[in-house]
């Protein structure tokens, strides 16, 4: 079973719509800086610079299933798990919840991207240290 | 094969991140108001009240998958689909282009809802006048 | 002098534009949520109901300078001073920095409203028992 | 007086929040939006190479006063005005109302500022075939 990474996240007004409750894009932004949460507890860092490149990793996808509505104020429990680690790649996966009821879940594909200075992001191998920290939370 | 609903959207300076391009969080918004713009288009509106009661559309699942950046100042082409239209909810399909590159893909459930006055969204049947119209875009 | 609330917040990359900084109208979501957090320090919550009534706060000016820029996955130091307590708005004062540097300072004035069920915002005398606490942070 | 550009902008579900009105910080994303439009007109651009070099205009004051709720769905006119031109900066003016209905006023003062590549944005005088446009439009 993979080791689940844990955060929370605190909803905030201005994350709210006329609905009443948190907007649905709001939590895409909420599983980035979940992820972004997990990679700094790895030692990395949003633009991660190895060996003079800088590291990123774009999106290739994302998707959300909404299954109860976040509210303002709420405090949300995210838990993250690394649902696959591939050559160039990593699939997280994410549920949030609120006092033990079940609100949304979310995965999202990463493409490792080396940003040369001004230039356009290229798709290149996971390095070592990144891709072996990130296959032990996989628990493969 | 379904007709599908074309809109543009403008990329502004507000949609982008520090990698130089359109936050993949802001495709969603752009989804949404697609979807807002084709129901408008069908007469209804994003609260449109229907025999004294609201009738709304909150989303079960959001999906996007990234092809090619969006850029600053880029007029984005999005043709729409109505795919599915079930007794309660209506699936669509996004494409997102910009001068014929492939930049994006999505995919988005809304479940059609009656809100009472303060309280909480029940998802209810479409209404035959809008169900009618969504399967006339989907071709069914 | 008054008593400054002190409050911090991360940048998120979601929060940074092309310009590779945070994006200026982030500052009035920060200050938005540094005001709120204030109001729950002092009992209150974004949407008060005190005697079976909704009190809210809506803003009628924000404002912003800015020094110096912030980045992605900075922790921005916000101190916060109620500047002027009225009998029907409040003023409260933003400072923000990074490690004794000043990136920026903003006002934001909000106006005490009661809003009935599915109706507008009215101002009204904010309620003793909140003007006491504010003003008791306002050092008058 | 100074000739005022003109734009407009459609208020959108996701410009809402749970007051049920659209979000006092969306003003400031509309009203750098207007900016850009009315850059674009003179035949300018968000980041403007120049000589080689890129020109770019961040804001060092951003303020708004908020005088009736915009509502989703409703298309704001704006008026932008050219307030002040200086050596290094812009000050504009914003108008917006619907429907005759006075809905808020803003200003925003951006620097212009030459960006080296990967570096810090230094100010700059504007360039003269900007600083003309812009005094133009300003009537001065």
């Amino acid at each position: 079973m993979p080791t689940p990474f844990h955060t929370t996240r605190f909803v905030e007004f201005a994350d709210t719509d006329m609905a009443g409750i948190m907007h649905f894009s709001a939590f895409f932004r909420f599983m980035e800086a979940a992820e972004h949460s997990l990679l700094r507890s790895l030692g990395l860092s949003v633009f991660k610079e190895i060996g003079g490149e800088v590291i990123t990793f774009p999106r290739v996808a994302a998707s959300c299933e909404y299954h109860s509505p976040a509210r303002c104020e709420e405090v949300l429990e995210i838990d993250v798990t690394v649902d696959r680690v591939g050559t160039k790649s990593v699939t997280y996966g994410f549920a949030f919840s609120h006092n033990g009821r079940d609100v949304a879940t979310g995965k999202m594909t990463s493409v490792c991207c080396r940003v040369p200075h001004g230039g356009q992001p290229a798709s290149i191998p996971i390095p070592d240290e990144v891709g072996t920290k990130l296959r032990k939370l996989a628990g493969t």
